[in-house]
This record gives C-alpha cells, sequence and structure tokens, in this order.
C-alpha cells in the first residue's frame, strides 16, 4: 500500500468512527466498528438479551440496524469530504434465525454514484465453530450536505 | 360489531400482546402496543436520545424494527391458532429524516396466504401539531409452527 | 376543479402520454395508457399468449415493467418542466399469479422530493367478474435533466 | 467432476431449458440461455429498438423480467423433481442506463430452503469493450408442486 492509500485508508477509518460514535442507537445495541476501508465497513454485535424476538433470536430490527450502518458507512467512505450520508431505503432477506453468540455485518459499495450509491450487506451469525449467514440487504444511500 | 367479532378482535389483541411482550427489543427501545385489529397493529416510540443516529434524528434501524414488528404482529392476527410469525424479507423507504416526540407504526395485512402474508407499514412522525410520514414498508411474513 | 387546475392536469395528461408513446417495450407489451391524473397514473395490459411465463400466466417481469411505467409516470407529474424520470430502484410483491383478461397498474406517488420520488403501484387482474390484486410495488424515482 | 455431478448439471440444464423454453414472455424479448449449473442461470439479450424506454434505453421492466428467469431458474437447479417455481417478490436496483449491444443476468442461490430461496442477480451491458453493471437483484423464490 502506498503512503497515500494509507492515508486515505486512514482518513476513511476516522471519519467512520468520529460518526459512528455520534449513533447513538449503535452504543444501546452494543454494535461496534471492526474494520473500514475504503469501500467497506464491518461491524460487530454480541448477542444479548435486550435484542431479542419473542423466541429468543436476534429481532431483524436489530440485525438491519447493523446492517443499515455497515451500508451507510461504507458509503461514507466514499463520499468527499463535507458530505452525509442518509439511508434513502434497503431491503433485507432474513434467511435464518439470527441465533448465536456474536453477529457481523459487512457493508459494501456496489456503485458510488455522485449523489446515490448502492451498496450491499450480509450479516453473519456466529455460533460456537458455525458460522450462518443470516440476512442479505440491498441498499441505496445519498449524499447530502453535511450540518 | 358482533359478540363473535368482538371476542375474535380480543383474542387477537391478547395473542399478539403476549408475543409483543416477549420481544425483548421492543422494550429496549420503549415501543409499546397501541392497538390490535384483525389484519391492522399500531406500535408506539417515543423519541429518546438512546435511538439516535448521527444527526440526531432517530436512526432508521429503530423505525424500522418498529414497523417490521408492526407488519409481523398484523400477520400474525391473520394465521390460525398455533402458528407463530417470522419475517422473511422487508422492503423500506425513509421519506423524511426522523425528526419527532413520538413516532407511531401501523402495519397492515394486504394478503393473508396460507404460508406467506404480505404487509405494509408506515410510519408516521408526530412533532408538535405536524404529523409526517416517515417510512413505508412493504414486507413478506411466513407463519410457522410454534415452539 | 378550477381552469387552472384542469389546466395542470391536461398539462400532465399530454407530458405523459407523449413520453410513453416513445417506450417502445410499452407496445411491444401492449401497455396503454387508462388515465393520467397529478400524482396518479393507470395503464392497463391485455392478456397475450407472447408475455406469459411457463404455467400459462403472465410472467412477472411483465406486470413488473407495467408497474414500473405507472410508477414513473406517476412521479414525472409532480416533476418539474424540463426534468425526466428515471428509475432508481423498485421491489415487487406478486401476490397472486397474474392470470386474467386484463391487468391494470395505478402508480401514485406517496412523497414527491426534489430529487427523489417515493412511489406504490398495485396491479389488479380482471377475469370475468373477478379483480384480484396481483402485484405490488414500492419504488424509488429520480428526476434528472431531460434531453 | 465426477459422473453423477455431470448428470445432475445435465439433468438441471435440461430442466431449466425446458421450463425456460415455455415461457413465452423470454421469446418475446429475445432472451436466451447462455449457462446452467446447479445454483447458477446466466441468460442473454441483445439489443433491441422494441424492448427502450423514452430515452433510447433497454426498458427497466426488460431487464428485470431477465434477471427474475435468471433468478428463478437458479433456485429451480436447487429443487427437487416435480416442484416448480414461483416469484414471491424482487428488489431492483437499477445502478446506471441499460444502455448496450448486449445484456448478460447473472442469476445465483444465496440460501435454498424447503420452502424458499433467496437469490441474487446481476445483470452487465456490454457495449464495445466495455461491461457495465447496470442492475442488481434480491429476490425470493417458492417451491410449488408442479401442475
Amino acid at each position: 500500500m502506498t503512503t497515500d492509500a494509507a492515508t486515505g485508508a486512514d482518513a476513511a477509518d476516522a471519519r467512520v468512527r468520529a460518526s459512528f460514535a455520534r449513533q447513538r442507537l449503535m452504543a444501546t445495541l452494543g454494535v461496534e466498528v471492526v474494520r473500514v476501508r475504503p469501500g467497506e465497513v464491518v461491524l460487530s454485535l454480541p448477542f444479548a438479551e435486550a435484542l431479542t424476538q419473542q423466541a429468543g433470536f436476534v429481532h431483524a430490527g436489530a440485525i438491519t440496524a447493523m446492517a443499515d450502518s455497515a451500508c451507510g458507512y461504507a458509503a461514507l467512505t466514499r463520499m468527499p469530504e463535507g458530505r452525509e450520508v442518509l439511508s434513502v431505503e434497503f431491503k433485507v432477506n432474513l434467511m435464518a434465525p439470527a441465533r448465536g453468540e456474536r453477529f457481523e455485518a459487512t457493508g459494501r459499495v456496489v456503485r458510488a454514484g455522485r449523489t446515490l450509491t448502492v451498496c450491499t450487506a450480509e450479516v453473519v451469525a456466529f455460533e460456537g465453530e458455525a458460522a450462518t449467514t443470516v440476512a442479505l440487504m440491498q441498499a441505496t444511500m445519498i449524499a447530502v450536505d453535511a450540518g
């Protein structure tokens, strides 16, 4: 990696973590940033009783919140400074009950446009040795002028 | 309303509230049941700092979690006893920042099939006298055998 | 209706029909404009063998093409002159097999923004006396500079 | 590849092509089967004036019809004999105008369940030397008893 690329990656990382720290819902749910690269953000969530649905699995809404933030921050890494990201829409398929000790959402930019950015996210549940994909998101993010 | 219909409505109400009470995420977010009718469920969420995204509005993930539960429980009111509901997938358009003192999600059954049920949900933000639709969901729910 | 409103409705109608006439796919499928009002467009499609899927029903792709155009043109009626409409994304639930003599798609604007417009469309199949909703679309349209 | 795997691949290929040949809409649009593997189907569509939208690009509806069939047939390769496939729902992001001489849709199974199968499809436009991803689909397919 060249110094410039490293600088770019560091800047993306700092930018995402600064914004993420202001997303109070992430702290409420227990989501943490694992890794930020240009075009890709990985978030992690440990299981907690406070997040469950009626059968004791993690609620689709908590899984979706994590996937949405992963997509949004992946998109932010591709936006010019001075721009902020908002979710336009997303679609999630819940492919298996969210059962596990820990969940990891990887958001990736598929196409970054000037205004709109298309992302996907995959959420994987880890239980003992097993890793199961529990959700798949396809999302549209929009760049808006920051505050 | 005939006595039978009243009984049906009461049974739907009791069934939804019993399951909702086991959704720990709803308590964590602060969501409450407002009204249950066959085919329609209304949930309410007061604003809380703990739910915000980076700009101080309620995070799309919290809005979506509420809309998902509204759709799921609307679907449950149309399912035979002994069946439980799971989310197959949903799509949400975030139409305006979720800014307000209180948010209300109304989930409605559009078509109830033997296995799959299609629902929509609308989330409205209330701020002073103003009511703004902030999100629209289109969802597929599946009936599974209860525990 | 005031004269201005009537003029607005006539202008919307002319604008939609002029663009629709250039959508060659609509003629290929056999789709026709039924009605244009500000914020709402109704299209119609007669059954044809050329449109079927493997079981003899109309293919979800043909139903979706019609719903997409209904949404797009509903959005166009809310866009300023000199703007053209493109589909950003849409989601369709196919709720029943598209069996019938004729299909009607009604596209409606839910929220018109400066850049993005959210629409829904419902597609109804008519067979003898029966009318069945076969598809539900939730779509995002974008305004771009014309030509 | 073992002989059994080869036989399985041949059987999947024959099964998909037999059903595809009954999808009259595919012939109407000009879509052809390029390749069938277990869990993956590739379809191709040459540009034709008959498929265009108002600006002369291929209409999102034609692109979606092709992507839907690619997903559906990818799902069919994972379903037991005697089962047929129907689309439950799909979501498409249109990422760039469908401009090109030829379009290719690759449908892939992400998760095959007993009843529901989740697929994705990517549609690429080829124009001279350039290849551009123009659409991304995330879909749910259902297995039903054949005829």
